[in-house]
């Protein structure tokens, strides 16, 4: 030691190898003028699913792996944790996993914390998960997803699967992502059709029927033939019923074949028809959507940008589910639930070139700092504006003004304060985008909107 | 197939084993009631950091383990990621790992986007990070940190190291968490006179040093006497250094002995005495705060609760570093920057009973859903005071008003609102807390604060 600080700097700067990161692929990561874009995207799905009085959980990024395995899943790519240095003792724990989506941690949390909730439990989440699958648009080995979900005890009102795409509208509609279309379905009406019909491969003919988009009904006929071995009696029905579609219950022209086909198009009539008040062509009807077949059972939900019609995968989707919990508690936890998959919106919207961000920085007003002899003065007046709401930075140091405005230009930040210079000075603002300058006082002064 | 979902759901759940899930030491989890405080509590702090100007980024969860390495600190116990489905492929990737901090991450982000960012670049990054240690009371396995740092290639203006005890106390006092001391000192100061008196294992002195409030004067002589061999002539001085305590530059009277010592005595008045507008008591200037050595190059931060004595580690620290990210590129990029250390005082404060959750829901008002004839009516009630802004949860179901209402109560939303029974009715609104029940419009009420 006893060399100055800098120089010591130096002497290890000389001899130093420099490791150049790069980005790591799957793990997205945006400049601050992206980010302040996804925090007001953020802030705002968070403000509409507590305007439905849904509150937040927040649950570990991990679970043990036997929580995580619990429901059979292998599928999900899970990433496993395994301290660096790891010691004998490691061995006896629990081995931890990064979560794959919010929904067993869900299931977990209520069974956990069952007797300390209040029902029906509405919960929002908007977390990271994780999965280790290839990267490519719209799908990260790292992302958001912002679920909202509501669990009852033995039974849950349909009132609820309502609710969500009303809830879901507000939340995206107020972000700039153009149109969207909700597509709404009941598995209640496919599987009660094909009962009916005594079609036994019903996770074959549902899972080809959701293909329908894709490739186009006679594609579809073709596989239910010759793969599932259906018949054209069969097919033609069942293509029927995936081509309906309408956005009240008066369009749902089904003869329905049993019970529980008749209970499907009740339910599916009801949703939409509590959903008249949103805007039309927003919420559809769409008895092609039929989503995963183990876990749904009734209600399902599919989102679509309508203005990006390149990206034709679900920005948001989910549906109801009869037992939340049932491998972690011995209660019966039917649910509802739906998740704004937030990241591969964003990254898509980015991709697309929808994503402007032209602040750097998240100030109103940038106070320019005139003389070290008007520090103290200048640094009170950031204070007066900061208490009065406002985001204010101060200039760090007494530079030559135009430098000062220039940080202010290439942060975006709006505004700037010019505070007295001396005794006899007044408080002017200036805004960058007009170049308009007044006289004005700390005390009275609103940002203009 | 069949059978209806609820049959084939009972015969699944008589054969099913029930895994009962446990809490995952050292990954806290916390009830509606309490997240909902832990939410209030990070928008604050949040908000003040943007009402300073700093923007917010956010990294990946993950570095690449050669980064996270990079300084060669291996202390840290970083977890490691191994995909569960592991191939032959992961081999040739990147080794990940979860980071153990905030500042390793920004250096990496500040190298990598260098060209991209304005400076100086003020950022706050309020994230989890993990760190595999052994979990007791304030120390978690996975923790949210809220950091705060500003970078600047060369050299970075003094009036940073002010500006950061100024946010942080805004930050802090906001909270509900009594008062808080914060100590700063420069560490130029202390090495100045070990260098001037010729000390030589400058790390082995100020780590004892730095013992001073926990073990007291005479311990840590007897230590300094014993272990690094100084002389009664070098640990006076030292011992008296480190009693200095000042609220401004003018109880700071030393001596300086060299330039080092003189430019910290400096560095610590200025930067004192920007913050003489903080209320006495929540500053103080205390030469006993050292911190670890390889880091930091001039001022530093520690925070206290005084509230909570039991507690005396610090929940808030940092302080001003020379060199960020030298190991990723050849720039010299100083920075200061504080973190607070946000589940370690929420765990604190939430340990000690301090954490008061009363509200299990969001919502300002339960909208009454007075029978099925009127749910529409009701749904458009709710619509209409949520657009005015308000959180609003209507209820599900048209059950006994009663019923209703103990809903409201349990879930700790204040107001409920009754909307027309029938056509001939008015809008009722009732303060569940006080019980008084008035005649309302819904375009025109406001939540009472």
């Amino acid at each position: 030691m006893g060399q100055p600080a800098e120089q010591q700097q130096n002497a290890k700067k000389d001899k130093k190898t420099i490791y150049k990161p790069r980005p790591v692929s799957g793990f997205p990561e945006w400049l601050p003028e992206i980010r302040l874009v996804e925090l007001q995207w953020l802030d705002h799905i968070r403000k509409t699913f507590e305007s439905y009085g849904f509150c937040s959980i927040e649950t570990p990024s991990v679970e043990e792996l036997d929580v995580l395995l619990a429901k059979g899943e292998t599928d999900k790519e899970i990433y496993v944790l395994n301290r660096l240095q790891a010691t004998e003792d490691d061995a006896k724990e629990a081995r931890l996993g990064l979560h794959f989506d919010q929904t067993v941690p869900l299931a977990r949390y209520t069974a956990q914390h069952f007797n300390d909730l209040v029902f029906p439990f509405k919960r929002y989440q908007m977390q990271r998960v994780w999965r280790g699958e290839r990267p490519q648009l719209g799908r990260c080995r790292e992302f958001y997803q912002c679920d909202i979900d509501i669990i009852n005890p033995d039974s849950l009102p349909l009132s609820f699967d309502a609710e969500l795409p009303a809830v879901i509208f507000d939340a995206m509609s107020g972000l700039d992502i153009g149109r969207i279309k909700m597509k709404i379905s009941n598995r209640k009406i496919l599987i009660g059709l094909l009962d009916a019909m005594g079609v036994t491969d019903v996770i074959g003919t549902t899972r080809n029927v959701d293909k329908l988009d894709k490739i186009g009904e006679s594609a579809v006929a073709d596989i239910l033939t010759k793969e599932i071995g259906l018949t054209t009696a069969q097919i033609t029905p069942i293509l029927e019923l995936a081509m309906v579609k309408s956005a009240s219950s008066k369009g749902l022209s089904l003869t329905p074949k049993n019970a529980q086909m008749e209970e499907g198009i009740s339910e599916l009539g009801f949703v939409l028809d509590n959903l008249s008040h949103l805007p039309e062509g927003s919420v559809v009807g769409d008895l092609s959507i039929v989503r995963g077949l183990d876990y749904y059972t009734g209600t399902v939900y599919e989102t679509n940008l309508m203005d990006i019609p390149e990206f034709t995968s679900s920005v948001c989707s989910g549906g109801r589910y009869d037992d939340l919990a049932g491998t972690f508690i011995n209660r019966h936890l039917p649910g509802v639930g739906i998740s704004i998959g937030f990241t591969r919106l964003f990254d898509v919207l980015h991709h697309y070139g929808r994503i402007k961000g032209d602040k750097k920085s998240p100030a109103d007003v940038m106070v320019v700092l005139p003389n070290d002899d008007q520090r103290a003065a200048a640094a009170q007046t950031a204070r007066i504006l900061r208490g009065r709401g406002m985001k204010v930075e101060m200039y760090h140091a007494p530079q030559k003004i135009g430098k000062q405005i220039s940080y202010a230009e290439k942060k975006g930040i709006p505004f700037v304060w010019f505070p007295p210079f001396d005794a006899a000075g007044s408080h002017e603002v200036k805004n960058l985008a007009s170049g308009e300058q007044q006289t004005v006082h700390p005390e009275s002064w609103v940002v203009p909107s």
